[in-house]
């Protein structure tokens, strides 16, 4: 894995945005050359401003010019977090591309657009072959917890029958738009209102599980996705929301593939304020049977910035066209500081 | 991931080949189209005859002499699990190459060999690239459980400070050879003796530091290896062999990396017989945090066999040259039976 500096452009700064930025400003090998975000709060500011009170000025300025920013900085890699759902982002995507930059995109649809969304994968794929870079969608969840991870549990499996993956976050430790995301404090009426009116739940879901699936090389004969709501049993206070015992305190999100007649894929998720612990496990019935389990869980706000960043050497090394975190080599962190120092 | 048709030729028909030259068998995808080995009891028979009872014959005859087994079969892939050591299979994993075929390797000096063996890692590498095949050394220890596994471990940190890994493997589950290659039933003095012999102990684990290290981009300053016996408590009947209490039940092996002066990766492997469970767990010191483990541990005899099956669809698809697990695509199961039955 090179270690060579890379020019970096951060593209959205919302709070997952400016995280990735100042995690970029404090790796060595990764230059911050751009940053755009359209919210005129932001646009002219100088990044430190905005990523954390001890970080010097930068002389990086937020633009709501994206072509702009992309000529003047030349970036390798463009990290980009702006919104979920590819509808809204292919032309960000696409400007990118253009601009011959390698993208890492925290958009959930696009971890694996291929089957939904195949209009705008095609367009991606072949724009970034044109210009000879490399894209995907990742994150911690989708990219990681409940797909990337239950595919590489099977790598020693002579057989897999089925693989069932579960996670845990206790929302309450995590920042407070994923508690707002999740509806903690929503009355079980407002709950079912909101989740007529549009996306709500988790994002990614399905595409985590087509994800598994294809990595296995196993035809999806059907999705069953359900969300439910998590009540509270007793009053919940997060320090940014309080919940009382009977309104909502997240959601239990699931989606079953059916393979062979059979339901052999589950991803199990509950994300709500007041779960006792947060763990990641994936089971799989094969053989060898594998049991794992991150005791903790993989804490989200922190790993979806890791993800992010640490794509960026793989799609910067990466043959041109739209990938998925199943066609790139094993992740892993880049440009720790013991790496830095040694 | 291609589930494409491919020819295989299992060179070494061992223990561990047998096993593998059995999966292939079973697997729609798979055509066994070879199968080398020396051992003068096993050559002229029909491969079937060594894999097990139940298997009819498959018109593939073992041959000990693999240049005319490559002609004539033309595999798309070699599977090689002759012995440990680079010195001994350099020239037939160049055999392999120069008849075109990509090459998974059970040697577990091939898992990471730039550092210690330089001159048949770049003889085999150039091969590759010349002849536009793809070599990768694996299996689940070396190649997985403690290098690809924990790599994979911290791809969601931003930060790493300290690396842990422990494998604790209960060899009286294990087929005999791996108990008596841990030395189950020695007493202690002979376990000296051994010791000062020889390669002993588990070969591959100073290999799986390298590639944790060079995954993260750490420099080694030193590496400690010791390797120590574990003692029965008490007696134990593994059905193979007994072993007396006092007596030697297994080994105690690790391995430890100075990173930026401190001791910041440990590899910590006990094979024993007799041991209460087995695990595999990995601790990163970093942001997040990370505390897996692999509840029961991986089961070496079958994890091996799928992990070497499950990489020919990996080098099949992998730029030409010679590889390291950290460089191929997340390994997942291959061909799997809801797959073929889908």
């Amino acid at each position: 894995m090179p270690t060579d500096s890379l020019r970096v452009l951060q593209y959205g700064l919302g709070p997952i945005g400016q995280a990735v930025a100042r995690t970029v400003l404090e790796k060595e090998p990764l230059t911050l050359v751009g940053a755009v975000d359209i919210d005129p709060d932001k646009t002219g500011r100088d990044v430190a401003d905005l990523v954390g009170d001890d970080v010097s000025p930068t002389g990086v300025h937020v633009s709501d010019d994206a072509e702009t920013a992309l000529a003047d900085g030349a970036p390798d890699v463009v990290l980009h977090t702006t919104t979920s759902f590819l509808e809204g982002v292919t032309e960000q995507l696409l400007r990118c591309v253009r601009a011959g930059a390698h993208v890492v995109s925290s958009t959930e649809e696009l971890s694996f657009p291929h089957h939904w969304s195949p209009d705008p994968a095609d367009r991606l794929d072949r724009a970034a072959q044109e210009e000879g870079v490399a894209l995907v969608g990742t994150g911690v969840n989708p990219g990681y917890a409940m797909d990337t991870v239950p595919l590489m549990a099977t790598a020693g499996c002579t057989d897999v029958q089925a693989v069932h993956v579960e996670r845990v976050v206790d929302a309450g430790k995590r920042r407070e738009p994923l508690q707002a995301k999740v509806g903690a404090g929503l009355s079980p009426e407002a709950f079912e209102e909101k989740k007529e009116g549009g996306p709500f739940g988790h994002i990614g879901l399905r595409e985590s599980l087509r994800l598994v699936a294809d990595g296995l090389g196993w035809s999806l004969e059907g999705i069953t996705e359900e969300l439910q709501p998590v009540r509270a049993d007793e009053l919940v206070n997060t320090g940014f929301r309080q919940v009382a015992a009977g309104q909502v305190a997240g959601i239990h999100h699931t989606a079953v593939g059916q393979v062979a007649g059979e339901s052999r894929l589950s991803l199990d998720l509950k994300m709500y304020v007041g779960a006792d612990e947060s763990y990641d496990t994936v089971t799989v019935d094969g053989s060898p049977p594998i049991d794992l389990r991150f005791q903790g869980g993989i804490f989200g706000d922190t790993a979806t910035v890791g993800m992010l960043v640490n794509a960026a050497p793989l799609v910067a090394n990466a043959s041109p066209g739209l990938h998925t975190m199943a066609d790139l080599p094993v992740p892993r962190a880049f440009a720790t500081s013991p790496a830095v120092s040694a």
